[in-house]
């Protein structure tokens, strides 16, 4: 309990939130830009044999980036610990009342970066409490199948991932590997090529494009040799990413290369899902298998004739409290059936 | 004089450097890892009518970054301050034998910049002492034509950049724009496709390739969803482009994808060079013209066949120095015909 601070409301109030006695569960959505958790209670979604309409959320809390690749560890995991302590503050509740969490965190790339996550965060719950840690794709996905993990999600904001599940649990992913890695159907990716046919027509080596006018424009510039300054002064990709909107204007307005920029990026993004989809086998054998295909695009307008995307009706942090609570009950059955 | 300790030498030993009393000229060569200084007496440049060989070099100081655009703008002048004072000081002269000053920086990109640096060295000379403020690149072109602005240098090594000057003057440049705006023909482009490859043979967007086996060696990992908390953890370009040896050596081992991006850069590369040459119309109206091309080729072994590429014999801070020395004569010899 290395941030003790945060937990002092437990030996305060009265608990008012957990009025059942049968706990609650925590889910987590841990971006780049900002960390959000919801505390729902279990009986609710245990008594509902089909999820209840609206979800009853005890509380949410918000705080700022867990990505413990841009931020480093520490700071990745007091921000966690201390949206979950006001989450479960918030909700009346309080650690004894914890059935499961759910954490899907931006940066966790690897099994090594969950062993780190699920290890730092044993010590902070009882050790009845079930863990689960998970890429924040995860937490999205499951934000549009309510909870079940199966099918793909894509998500195109400044950066981009596409992240799959099989019915028999198997996963795969795609991209979501940052800029420098190649990530160019992101809105980062969009902008970067962007600015990249401004240098080129401008010396030389590629044609002109109304990107130029556009983009200067927008950043207050006079000549496209003061890019170079600009994207100096803070190599922040969502300031990069910001760009978007120029070049669907730039695009709309006819200009090829803007246009030719946006439609790589969705053959980039239709690439991540393609990828998933065939190393998990989720058409099935015969190809005709169904599996939901969950969107989040922020950034670029695109269509895929071929399949039915899910805009998620719920918040990613909300996805990751379901996902809590379907683990839970898988272990619960399995422990009624041994 | 904000910076007044480097130049305390000044008021301590005797002047020996300057025996003739006609001066001397300073060459900087600013980079992004480290900055030289030459201090190069003027008698023995203005009295040989072909210049001397060895090149009469009193002194040479070397410091770290100067390009503003990585340390910031005050750290970056103080580094420059320094060498210049540190060069100065073991030639045995001072400032008032200062006779022109040539400095080729890393980041100086559009006029605004070029303006900067000289209104900041306006206050460290006398009133008399010439200044000249290019791109390093200018003075890795000078270093090539021993001092002549006439033809086009081509760097490729963490970064890249072409720049070229006509015999009237013109100049022009392409790329040198970093990584952000798509150097895609230097190391750090190299180096970055190559991760790319690796991360798209792994996530299934990509062919396998060699790069994936070498390139984990060479950094000991363990797995390829490594690489993206690695290429986090330290941004800097150097440390990406110190991958391009794996590259060369999957390309050898006759690696398709390894090969293809090396190829892919050789291009850009001559693409950077054909754009510079085209808008100064270097080969003159019939295409005959014959101009120099310097290239200084750290990370990639490449051949261009038409050309007949210029390896510097001196180093740039050397052809900066011959810069400040041949402009000082052509401005003395305008005086001479007024």
């Amino acid at each position: 309990m290395r941030n003790g601070d945060v937990w002092d409301f437990e030996d305060a109030g009265e608990i008012r939130g957990d009025v059942n006695g049968s706990g609650v569960v925590l889910g987590v959505d841990g971006g780049a830009t900002s960390t959000v958790c919801v505390c729902m209670p279990l009986l609710a979604l245990l008594s509902a044999h089909k999820l209840p309409d609206p979800l009853p959320v005890l509380a949410r809390a918000v705080s700022g980036c867990s990505n413990h690749n841009s931020v480093g560890e520490s700071a990745a995991w007091n921000t966690l610990e201390q949206v979950m302590a006001e989450a479960l503050s918030k909700s009346g509740s309080n650690r004894s009342a914890v059935r499961a969490v759910c954490l899907g965190v931006s940066g966790v790339n690897s099994s090594t970066d969950q062993e780190r996550i699920l290890k730092w965060i044993r010590d902070i719950f009882p050790s009845h409490v079930k863990l689960y840690v998970h890429n924040d794709a995860v937490a999205a996905l499951a934000s549009g199948t309510m909870g079940k993990l199966h099918g793909c999600v894509l998500i195109a904001g400044t950066g981009c991932i596409a992240y799959g599940f099989a019915e028999d649990g198997r996963e795969a992913r795609a991209a979501g590997a940052g800029p420098v890695l190649g990530d160019w159907g992101s809105g980062y990716g969009i902008a970067a090529q962007a600015l990249t046919a401004v240098i080129r027509a401008h010396d030389g080596r590629g044609i002109q494009t109304m990107l130029t006018n556009s983009i200067l424009k927008a950043l207050g510039l006079s000549s496209p040799d003061e890019l170079i300054g600009w994207t100096y002064a803070d190599p922040s990709w969502a300031r990069i990413a910001a760009l978007v909107p120029e070049v669907v204007s730039c695009a709309e307005a006819g200009d090829k290369i803007a246009n030719e920029i946006l439609v790589n990026a969705v053959q980039e993004l239709a690439l991540c899902v393609k990828a998933v989809v065939q190393r998990l086998c989720l058409c099935g054998e015969d190809g005709n298998s169904s599996f939901p295909v969950v969107m989040k695009l922020s950034n670029i307008q695109t269509s895929y004739p071929a399949v039915h995307p899910i805009k998620p009706q719920v918040e990613p942090a909300v996805g990751a409290a379901l996902l809590a609570w379907n683990y839970l009950m898988k272990e619960s059955e399995a422990e009624c059936h041994r």
